[in-house]
C-alpha cells in the first residue's frame, strides 16, 4: 500500500453488503431496560456476537475472499490473527472452496482455535511474546502463493465492517452516538464511513482497553504511535498500532477514543451475560463498557452500541 | 373455572398482541450452523430469553393485567410463581401503577427475586416441599381484595403466550416443527392455538424434563395426572399437573410430548452458552435438548424451538 488513502465511501459498503449476504446474517439490535437504567441512556446493541463465526470479522473476511475472484482464491489464502479473523477467513474460504492457512498465536482461546479448525483450515501457531505475526503471514503467502487476507488495514476488509453500521442505522435510524471496538480500527473506520455518510451528524467514538491504548494515544499526537503487546483480557483489541489505512480515516470521523479498566470489562461481561442474557468476549464488550461506565460525554441520548464478538471459553468465563 | 372449556381462538391471541406491544419485546429469531450440524434438522430459535423480564412471561401476565381494566387493576394483583411469573406480574403491574405482591418458594433463584423486587414488588415466601403456593396467593387475594394473576391456567393468560407463536411464524413462515417447553402448560397451549390457526399442517410437540412428566404421563392416559413435586433443574417446570384448561387444547393440538434429561438440558445449556452465545434456563433450553438430542421423529428439516426464559444465577450457571 502507499501513504495515499485509498476512497473508501458509502457505495463500496453498499457493494459490500450485497457481496457478503449469502454469507453473513443481519445480526440483530437488542434493548434492555436495566442496562440502560444502571448507564443513564437508552442503549442499543448490535449482536455480531450472533454473527457466523461468532463476530464481525466474517463482513470483512468475506468481502475480501468475494473481491479476489475465482482465480486468484484458487490459489488459497492466508491470515494472521488472534482467532476471531482466523475463523472467519476459514468459513469465507470455505464457502468459496478456497485453502485457507491461518497464523494464530499458541496462547489464542481454544473455542477460537477448534472452530477455525473445524472449517477445513491449516494452523501455524507462533510465539505472541517473540514473533511478529505479519512476518510469519508474509512468508506463508510467498511460500504458497496464497493471497494474504489482512485482518484490518485494507479497502476490502474496511468496507465489509462498514456494513455493521450499515444494517445498524437501518435497524436504528435515530441513534445520537455509536461506539465501536477498536483494535487495528479496522471496524471503527469502515462503521464511521457508512455513518457519517448516512447521519453526518452522528457522534462517533472508539473505545480501547487503558492496557491497549493505541489509537487512544495516536489520536492525542496524531500520529500512529506503537505501543508493547499489551496484557489486555480484550485478546481481540491487542493491536499494537492503528493501520496506515485505518488511523487516518477514524482521525477523521471519530470524536474521540474512550478507554475502560481491565475490571469495567469484565463487570460488563458479567452483566451482558446475566442481565441481557447473551456471551459477549472481552474485546466485543468495551463499547457496552464504556457506556455502562459512564465514559460518553452529555448530551448523548440514545447509544448505538456495537458488541463485536462472543468467542470466549466458558472455562476462562467462569473465572470471572 | 367450570369444567367447560373456554374459548381462545387466534383472535384473542391476535388482540392480546396489540395489547401487550407497549410492553413487551418483539424478540428475534437465530439460528446457527454448529447447532444444525450437530442436530442434523434446520433449527430457528425464538430468543424469549431476551424478552422483558428474561422470559416469555410477560405475554400472559401483561394480556391478564391489561385484560382486568383499570377499577380492577387499582385494587391490586398477587402471583405466586417460581419466579419468572412473579417478574412479569410485577412489571405489568408496575406498567399500570398497580401494587403486585408475589408468592415464592424461599429456595428460588436469587436472580428472579431480585429481579422482582426491583419492580416495586412485595414478595412473601414460601416453603416448596411443605406449602401449597396456591392456597397462599388465594389467601394474599382473598385478605387484600387483589386479582389473583393465573401463572398458565386462565384464557387471558394463555391467549398472552400465544403472541409468541404468532410472533414466531410471522418470521418462519414454513417450519416442520414447532416445539414448545410444558411446566403448567400455558405457553404450548396458547402456541398450538396459534400455530394451528396459521398453519394447519405444523407439527407440534411439548417438551418437559423427564423428572417433570405429569403432562407426559397425562398425555397417555388421556387423564390430568399429578406426580410428586419434581426436582428438575428446570425450577420453571416443576408444576406437578397439567391445566384443567390447558391440558384439553395440548391434547388436541398437540402430537407428542417429548422427555429430556438433566444431563442432556445441561449440556444444551452449554451448547447455547458457548456456541450460539445467548443464555437460557434450564426450563428454557429443554425444546432446544429435544431437537439436540435427536428426540424429534423423523422428517421433520426445519424445527422451530422457543427458548422460553433466560434467568439463572452466574454462580449456578458456573458449577455445570
Amino acid at each position: 500500500m502507499s501513504g495515499e488513502e485509498p476512497a473508501i465511501g458509502i457505495g463500496e459498503i453498499r457493494e459490500a453488503a450485497e457481496r457478503i449476504r449469502p454469507l453473513a446474517h443481519r445480526t440483530p439490535v437488542l434493548t434492555n431496560r436495566s442496562f440502560d437504567q444502571a448507564a443513564g441512556v437508552r442503549a442499543y446493541f448490535k449482536c455480531e456476537n450472533f454473527q457466523r463465526g461468532g463476530s464481525f470479522k466474517i463482513r470483512g473476511a468475506s468481502n475480501f475472499v468475494y473481491s479476489l475472484g475465482p482465480d486468484k482464491a484458487r490459489r488459497g489464502v492466508v491470515a494472521y490473527s488472534s482467532g476471531n479473523h482466523a475463523q472467519a477467513v476459514a468459513i469465507a474460504a470455505e464457502s468459496v472452496g478456497a485453502a485457507a492457512t491461518l497464523v494464530m498465536p499458541a496462547d489464542a482461546p481454544r473455542s477460537k482455535v477448534e472452530a477455525t479448525r473445524a472449517h477445513g483450515a491449516a494452523i501455524v501457531t507462533y510465539d505472541r511474546f517473540k514473533e511478529r505475526r505479519e512476518e510469519i503471514g508474509r512468508r506463508v503467502a510467498k511460500e504458497s502463493g496464497a493471497e494474504l487476507v489482512p485482518p484490518y488495514d485494507h479497502p476490502w476488509t474496511i468496507a465489509g465492517q462498514g456494513t455493521t453500521a450499515l444494517e445498524f442505522l437501518e435497524a436504528e435510524a435515530d441513534l445520537d452516538a455509536l461506539l465501536v471496538p477498536v483494535g487495528g480500527g479496522g471496524l471503527l473506520a469502515g462503521c464511521s464511513i457508512a455513518a457519517k455518510s448516512i447521519k453526518p451528524d452522528l457522534r462517533i467514538f472508539g473505545v480501547e482497553p487503558e492496557l491497549a491504548n493505541d489509537t487512544y494515544l495516536s489520536f492525542a499526537s496524531g500520529l500512529r504511535e506503537e505501543i508493547p503487546m499489551p496484557a489486555t483480557l480484550a485478546d481481540g483489541l491487542r493491536a499494537t498500532q492503528p493501520g496506515a489505512i485505518t488511523f487516518p480515516i477514524i482521525r477523521r470521523n471519530v470524536e474521540a477514543i474512550l478507554l475502560v479498566s481491565e475490571d469495567e470489562i469484565k463487570a460488563t461481561v458479567r452483566f451482558l451475560l446475566s442481565r441481557m442474557k447473551f456471551l459477549a468476549e472481552p474485546s466485543g464488550a468495551v463499547a457496552a463498557a464504556a457506556v455502562l461506565h459512564g465514559k460518553l460525554p452529555a448530551g448523548i441520548a440514545k447509544a448505538g452500541i456495537v458488541i463485536s464478538g462472543g468467542n470466549v471459553d466458558l472455562e476462562e468465563l467462569a473465572r470471572y
